[in-house]
């Protein structure tokens, strides 16, 4: 099914309103994130959906005869049918940084085209990059040590994919999500559930059951009764197969006290002569938690995290917002600036580009700009979509992956602290300042 | 496509381990929320999902392909080609309230079958019925104002769609969300943007050409440079409608200090004449600033909600959980109990009923019972899955709204109160407090 109708009713009713009145001037929107709700970056993602979906937008026959129904007038929805996305769309690539009030997206089309696709592109980009971002941060937090995505239970429905996507982007090594393994190749992988456990009389049988299909490929999760005896249960298990020549991965903690525990179980584990079975923890995990684990040097070789990871908490929502920013009329372009008693919420006006400015391999500041300057640095936006047509080749998964980690390392750790990292510069080009102040002091001499 | 890979890796491994072991026993899971994040009840919700899925649940040629790649055992494979749920499932009907504890989900099948299906049953449950429940709350602070759900620039990507859903069976009244309105036939509504205003050289342009399409069905949002002056430019805009026989419907305030732009605003319409245009606020809105607005009487006729309602902010995540109850082999049924360390996470034993007590048309307290003990009260469980067959019927999403208007009308106040609301009585009938010692009795006797 198309996906025409997954916007907002008001883009459809101010289509109506242009085009009924003749108004369809070319527009430019700027997609950006006022303030980062956590920490002091963002990574990009969800780029492929918003190109994806401008790519197919068109409306269908069902689409047509339900906005009849609706009381859309028939001349405006005859003009939907051929409707087509005709402008041009810049774009950070994804697996890009990006900060405060940079555009990450232009739109530039006959409004209204550019405005149909507001809600579709914030929900995409909003989704994607908020979980792309707080994956990045739990990677960091866990030093080297693999992140494995465990978050389908709780995630939000169908954002389930999205979420394993974008997690894997922002530096996850796998997911427990197999349609995420299926439709994007993402590596899967996972253990055992506590029900396995205690579907057995007792847990030694149930490990022996499992080691016996897995001999080579068993992790045990140690936490259903008591963690101290599951050790020694999975001790005796893995002794077992070592006779067989097989060996245990791993055993999983997924509840109590980690630095406890985890020390406890892997002096248990080493005691026994099994230094080579990995120690994974799991259970309510976050950056902040797994940060302090292993300030603490705890023996925790991999990390399940799930729901705070897939939701974003505690801040589960990232406010992108997408603003007219030019008009373009016979009269020549208009640039437009939302200034109101408000003045954090004024936008910045005109057609821009964003450069950062790289000094001995680190990201030093970045500028944003007006399209027409030049300014000495790296230019982050690109055209991937021009008159309509997709320029972006399709990028796999994995050159995402690596280019997060190749902008993660260039980016100051000062900025990756979890708490408290200070907000990285972003300044205005000389062109941009003077055209925001022009249309302030415009603005104040006369009334609306 | 099929949802069968709409799960998490180690219920496949499971499966497996079951499968090639021999031992596939009869079992019983239950779904409950062991504390509710966010006030004292849950609005149930996600039912319809879990039903559709359970029936069409099978392995297609991709999946099968998929797994073999992934190293699953030929034999294995060829048995989930046949795979089909056999079970039976109870389940309290969607729009149910339910209380801390209680199975909201029984599925009783062959192991194998049980456990594969948890995954996708927590996905769809967790979030309709987060979004359900939270929007009971923002109903239940606007009083009888109309609630319009704004979220989908917000809501976590794919998931946009079930949160619109939940969101109406909660209460709202109508969603910006078009292609929920297309799918779901949920009222749709909308008004304008900050851009469509931005995008004429003034104000009032804008309003005249949007009031000369929409005579009849505007809503001036007013709030895009100063509200006063926006209130004015719509006043204006309102008695020229007059002349012509339109009639303004509403002016939409998103920003500022509600209270008393919402004042000033009304005192404007009222003193034109104008006292048949509503009001409707939005903005950051959730069911602590609503509350907090009607308590002062804040002349707002109407709300929309977005980001706090689909994210269910400040808790984005509903932890509910599919815990093993009983397994059945030869030697009879057995219940089975998580007993941790950590009491919080013990379950409760054995296959269940819910029983609600009812007095004076409120809910009195509810009790959780085995399945073969007969309580008075209401049995809030049916079956709706019998052998793999299903017995419910779709409901209407109007039919599950209602039943929430309804039972949101026989809860009593003291529980629907948004903060320090008082645990809803919960407690466990004679045969389950006395299964639940004797195991724990036992499990002292004995090493695991």
């Amino acid at each position: 099914m198309g996906n025409a109708l997954a916007t907002d009713l008001y883009q459809l009713t101010m289509m109506q309103a242009f085009w009924k009145s003749g108004y369809n001037p070319y527009a430019t929107f700027d997609y950006f994130v006022r303030s980062i709700p956590l920490g002091s970056y963002l990574v990009v993602a969800g780029l492929e959906y918003v190109i994806d979906y401008i790519k197919r937008l068109r409306f269908e026959k069902s689409d047509i005869e339900f906005l009849a129904k609706q009381g859309f007038d028939e001349e405006f929805l005859d003009y939907l049918k051929d409707f087509r996305f005709t402008g041009n769309v810049y774009a950070m690539q994804e697996g890009s940084i990006a900060f405060q009030k940079e555009p990450i997206i232009i739109v530039s089309a006959p409004i209204i085209e550019a405005q149909l696709v507001e809600t579709y592109l914030l929900n995409k980009m909003n989704f994607s990059t908020l979980i792309a971002t707080k994956a990045a941060r739990v990677v960091y937090a866990s030093r080297n040590k693999p992140v494995v995505e465990f978050g389908m239970r709780r995630a939000h429905g169908e954002g389930y994919l999205e979420a394993t996507r974008a997690a894997y982007i922002g530096g996850c090594q796998s997911t427990s999500n197999v349609m995420a393994g299926k439709k994007f190749g993402i590596p899967i992988a996972g253990t055992m559930a506590h029900s396995f456990v205690m579907s057995f009389d007792s847990e030694i049988d149930a490990f022996r059951t499992y080691a016996k299909v897995y001999p080579n490929k068993s992790t045990f999760l140690i936490d259903t009764y008591n963690t101290i005896d599951g050790a020694e249960n999975a001790i005796k298990v893995a002794k077992e197969l070592e006779r067989h020549g097989g060996r245990l991965i791993a055993v999983r903690i997924d509840s109590g006290d980690l630095l406890v525990l985890s020390r406890e179980v892997r002096k248990m584990l080493d005691d026994a002569g099994l230094d080579y079975v990995k120690i994974m923890a799991s259970g309510d995990l976050n950056e902040w938690r797994i940060n302090d684990l292993l300030e603490k040097n705890a023996p925790i070789d991999m990390f399940g995290v799930g729901t705070e990871l897939v939701t974003a908490q505690p801040k589960p929502a990232l406010g992108g917002i997408y603003k007219l920013v030019e008009i373009s009329t016979s009269n020549g372009n208009v640039p437009k600036m939302k200034i109101t008693n408000d003045i954090a919420k004024a936008t910045l006006p005109g057609r821009k580009s964003v450069w950062r400015i790289i000094k001995d391999g680190l990201f030093e500041k970045d500028i944003i700009a007006l399209a027409n300057e030049k300014i000495s640095g790296v230019q982050l936006l690109e055209k991937v979509i021009e008159n309509g047509n997709v320029l972006a080749k399709k990028e796999s998964l994995n050159a995402i992956r690596e280019r997060v980690q190749a902008n993660m390392r260039m980016l100051p750790d000062i900025y990756k602290e979890l708490d408290n990292a200070p907000l990285y510069p972003v300044e205005l080009s000389k062109g941009l300042e003077e055209l925001s102040s022009k249309i302030i002091a415009n603005r104040r001499e006369r009334t609306i």
